[in-house]
């Protein structure tokens, strides 16, 4: 069975099946000359939310992409994301320079968990 | 246990494991001078013969990543992908602006599914 | 339950669930000047080492996503990564040429697998 939650015009933001959570891309809400760091960390209190959502915690991550725009940013990025999780909880992860995120995103988050 | 099917010379267009449906990434067939919401729709015909091929179809999905190469047609795009799909069914989903999906490829779409 | 192997100050390596493993994306260790082909079987040497860590093998690979930086050098990843594997075992794929994977890396492989 698979279960869906917040649904916008494009997708549903959380998709439920077999124990296992799938989350839509993820980007901060203030974005215009705001830094990757800052980015990350409004990402993480989203991320932190839709967990809650569906009854799941920033400590049952299984795996991470974090997709961004700027490699010279990404020691400040992870200081953001390092900062969030705790070392033992840390899930798998890529970080993938692309090309754009759109206008002013600096980077976006895709995540899976377990409930 | 492991099904593959759809082989090709460089891997399985669909593998399942466990209830869970995984596809190779999905490009048009007719790429040269065709929009990306044309591209789009191509991609979504093709997706229906593959989710058939396992007895899934498009209500199934469970997450999509979209990889395009320019931003500025997202809006067609989106037009394509939310006109294929019901709305109470739309998986979760990530638009990646990236550089190259091999020549006049504007779009290559990722999706899981449950059969 | 989560098991998590082979930490590194931003991520696990690797994390299972349910008998899915997920793997962090792999970069080759020598960089510098060394064409992707050769960063490509550097990876799958690496992968090689991550899924016996868990006790699985390359013959039971699910999905792979390989994001190279240089799509005129896709032919000779192809056989790099074709020599690596048996035909009947290759996994899903999708190649995606993004703009930047860190100094020299042209190519870096997420894949999952079963145990």
């Amino acid at each position: 069975m698979i279960t869906r939650r917040e649904k916008t015009p494009i997708m549903h933001r959380i998709v439920e099946h077999n124990g296992v959570v799938y989350f839509g891309g993820v980007l901060a809400d203030n974005l215009n000359g705001v830094s990757m760091g800052s980015q990350t960390t409004q990402i993480c209190a989203k991320l932190d939310k839709l967990l809650a959502h569906v009854g799941s915690d920033k400590s049952k991550l299984i795996s991470a992409t974090l997709f961004i725009t700027d490699m010279s940013q990404k020691q400040e990025m992870n200081e953001a994301w390092t900062s969030w999780l705790e070392a033992q909880d840390l899930p798998t992860r890529a970080t993938i320079g692309v090309s754009d995120l759109g206008q002013d995103a600096l980077i976006e988050v895709v995540v899976t968990a377990v409930k």
